[in-house]
């Protein structure tokens, strides 16, 4: 997907909401264990409710992984099953991978291309050869960790560089803003560090940055918005388990929807504040 | 695996060589393609070939998952294969994952426990909370990115911290030793930066380190050697490609074989000079 359909599916629908799919076998409601693939059936049945308020879905790849071959299995019908129904939808594959340059490579092809993600999460340690392959793919995003919204962030990510003067987190984005411009690459910032946006628009005010961190781990819509939204939205905000764990019934994805329409009147109202709509 | 059982298989087989199971459908001789699952069927032979002198197997999980359920299933079949006729091997899946706790939780459960690997690469960029889920399964291990052998580890890995007045590796380095000891924890040092051994030798002594770019990256096993080893060895040397692909012939398995022999016969010399056997 390009820069400009993204922007023009947040303007339609009137959100920036991205659900993330950490869909786990243990807390899914227990009937759908019947299914094939019960964590597809889940993911599908989430999906159908709440696609009218999202713009993108974010599945995390160790919540498939650990169910292994069929865990991948679901993966793939997950994504297929939104290419082919909600192809306006934006697909980040929340892998937070980074490797070398040949088995980024690889990651690239697992994800961008045989999965067909528009997005893939990844780890910036490594550096610019880890990154690169990446961003090869056409119309394909790198969303790469910047400021994540967990307590160790604060363990090498607020390091202070010298002599820069910047924390690391910083470094990262201005030395991998050479490697892509804002139409290829996004940066997570957790909600829980909502502060630290109006530094980070400083740095990059035309990038978008995807948001987690909202709801279960504390974040505020509300804050994340005011300091971070820009005049194309620049935000994708992330909710996992306050969507799709809303109500764990046989109503679970009516109450997952109702979840996802709240967050989307919510981010409504700022768009329009800004004009953006 | 313990620390122990690890240091005794070293000394009975006088090696500390770790294959990197780095296993690309399409560079495998092509005779193998008939097979129901060619990329076990390789590193089923490979391993055969070279168990007598390699204590650790890597498989590279990228090259894995490039290939989709099948590539999973293949994971899974040469992990068991392992397990089943060569316990006293050593596997390492070359992961490099990390995230949020409750979703490191979900990889360590998919690598340490389901494919039941010893160990499993961690990139440290999020910090205690996104490292600490791998280090909770007995008698497993992380082998924790440190200085890794590619250019992009300047990026970030060598920056200087202040006031710390050490480079980012170190400082991961300083702060993970409070998260495990060295009979839980491994750190990554690439072969190419053969040169810093001695300095992180100082930091930790006691250590072992997965020391990949050795051969095709230009790293040199002499140099490692003399200046990674301590009493106890303390060294895993990965090779990849210079010993699975040796030969792409129907002899690719012998030659495999050989290529691990001249590397376990020249570390003999070197476990031998220190009086490690």
């Amino acid at each position: 997907m390009t820069f400009e359909e993204l922007v023009h599916q947040i303007k339609e629908k009137k959100s920036y909401l991205c659900i993330g799919l950490d869909t786990d076998i243990h807390k899914i409601p227990k009937f759908l264990l019947n299914a094939d693939y019960p964590v597809f059936e889940f993911n599908k049945q989430i999906i159908d409710a709440t696609a009218p308020f999202t713009i993108a879905y974010k599945p995390n790849v160790a919540f498939y992984e650990s169910l292994g071959a069929a865990g991948w299995i679901s993966l793939e019908m997950t994504i297929r099953y939104l290419r082919e129904k909600y192809p306006q939808c934006f697909v980040i594959a929340d892998a937070k991978r980074g490797d070398i340059g040949n088995t980024s490579r690889m990651y690239a092809a697992a994800f961008l291309e045989n999965l067909n993600a528009d997005a893939i999460t990844v780890a910036p340690y490594m550096g610019a050869d880890s990154v690169m392959p990446f961003l090869e793919p056409k119309d394909k995003w790198v969303v790469l960790l910047a400021l994540t919204s967990n307590s160790g962030s604060d363990d090498f990510q607020m390091a202070d560089l010298s002599p820069q003067g910047i924390k690391l987190y910083e470094q990262v984005i201005r030395v991998s803003m050479k490697w892509a411009d804002h139409k290829k690459m996004m940066y997570v910032v957790g909600a829980t560090k909502a502060e630290m946006l109006i530094q980070i628009r400083k740095i990059i005010p035309q990038h978008f940055l995807l948001i987690p961190g909202v709801g279960a781990q504390g974040g505020s819509l509300k804050e994340v918005s005011q300091n971070g939204l820009n005049k194309h939205c620049g935000l994708l905000v992330n909710s996992s388990r306050n969507i799709i764990y809303a109500q764990v019934t046989d109503q679970f994805a009516k109450a997952a929807g109702e979840a996802a329409a709240a967050m989307q009147s919510e981010m409504s109202g700022y768009l329009k504040d800004l004009g953006i709509i």
